[in-house]
């Protein structure tokens, strides 16, 4: 089977299909619309791409190919955690404090913020296209002697050792990962990752009403239907106008579901359902730290 | 006055920096913590970041800091239009669709699937690390007969010619940008961008249960306090514990939202207000287009 995931090589996203498909084949694009089209067109036949909190794609592009572009559904999500590492050449592992320069992606320079204050400072930092990418970089330049921050799985690819880990300021960052099909498949509930199920409802209001939200809760709300998500989103035709995607704590049912679809409809809302699917949660794992 | 933006030059934040600040020195910061810190070391009296939707920055990283970090009220909001246009060296105006090569940064690649697909299909995207730079990248490289993605000011900034605008997939689409004062500064409500005024409040809840949200919902239903935007948030302390952001769509008053905080307290909810303040829409305005 071929999973299509959003690339470079040894991204978060990558870690997260290696995860959850470590035999098949993954194949990497360079945007989050190639990978839907490369499933639209049969090149693959699931995608793993980034849903919340990511560095290498944007989420927003992702909703809005979800709920304008692609009729796939969601059929499994996995949170896994963000954790930045500082890395060099191997030759320079005893004097990795001498790093003349710091290359990473962006976001991940400012998410370790703290540390580089602390540990580095003064040192200036290049921005590169991705995590990976600088990881590459100081591999191929060891003249530099420079630092990059990536993950673990970009220390390993392109072979450099890990001096500080965890280096990013905020412990408990995430991100979330969804794994659309084109071909109906399920994933196997049958591993340790697996943490429970949950159905994804994107529900459009009739008016910009006071009120209103509290009214579509309430569907939920008195059936004793959990929400462990609620986010408002603004609709493309124009201000002002917003949806919900909301996270319902369980499998779609024949019963509690349904019943508060058929209400919300009721009340001239339009819902949609994004998916019901299982979740599974990535744990924390040391990584081998090189420092002597 | 001082007004720090996440930069470079000519990002979406710039724009959004020199809209509402004409006058002012705008100073670029390379993260958005970094234009925090320069807030909390008085370098700035103003900085503006983006908060939703963001091509530059990660969304998460200012919300984190307003959360955990930062102590400074928000103080305005402006939404910005996200307008990409393709643009090439003045020398190629006449045969742009003859590019070789489009530089920008990945996420506006990613925005712009469909016009690449259709107008300039095969023909190789390289990521940079911001659409300025992109359009930078090009100017000064005129034999390679490359265009880049990028938006007005860029163009501008940069000396390119925009031969095809508003290339992006989705119209509609916006950025939010936050202005946060150090010195309890309000901004002028005086100026045809204005659109009204909003509370944002900060809602942790006691426990993760069903209904939860819902009642906290109630407190500001049942007081006809229309809601603009609800957004869950993971805790940091770890996954299934949330808060909530909820934008209240009025000024803060004497009445009504100090009594909502406090039947929400009574019930057991942590609240911190983060600010009560004007909003701001740019609207779209009409580029100069160079194709003959």
């Amino acid at each position: 089977m071929k999973i299509g995931f959003l690339g470079p090589k040894a991204t978060f996203t990558d870690i997260a299909a290696r995860s959850l498909f470590p035999n098949e084949t993954a194949v990497a694009y360079p945007t989050i619309p190639a990978c839907f089209d490369a499933l639209n067109e049969n090149e693959i036949e699931l995608a793993v791409v980034p849903l919340e909190n990511a560095l290498e794609g944007s989420v927003n592009i992702t909703l809005d190919y979800l709920i304008h572009e692609v009729d796939f559904p969601i059929i499994g999500e996995l949170t896994a955690p963000i954790r930045q590492h500082f890395m060099v050449h191997p030759d320079h592992v005893k004097e990795w404090d001498k790093t003349e320069a710091v290359y990473s992606h962006s976001h991940a320079i400012a998410q370790c913020h703290k540390f580089l204050h602390k540990e580095l400072k003064g040192i200036p930092c290049e921005s590169t296209t991705s995590t990976a990418a600088a990881a590459q970089y100081v591999k191929e330049n060891p003249d530099l002697r420079a630092g990059a921050i990536a993950n673990e799985l970009a220390a390993e690819v392109y072979g450099l050792a890990i001096v500080k880990e965890d280096i990013h300021d905020f412990d408990f960052n995430h991100t979330k990962f969804i794994v659309l099909s084109s071909k109906e498949l399920s994933i196997n509930e049958d591993r340790k990752e697996f943490s429970g199920n949950k159905t994804t409802v994107m529900v459009t209001l009739p008016a910009d009403r006071s009120g209103a939200l509290h009214q579509v809760l309430s569907a939920f709300a008195w059936r004793n239907l959990n929400l462990t998500k609620i986010e408002s989103r603004p609709m493309k035709t124009g201000l002002g106008n917003y949806f919900f995607i909301i996270d319902v704590d369980m499998k779609q049912d024949d019963v509690l579901i349904p019943g508060a679809v058929a209400e919300l409809e009721a009340l001239g809302c339009s819902v949609k359902i994004l998916g019901s699917y299982p979740y599974f949660q990535l744990r924390n794992k040391n990584t081998k730290v090189l420092q002597d």
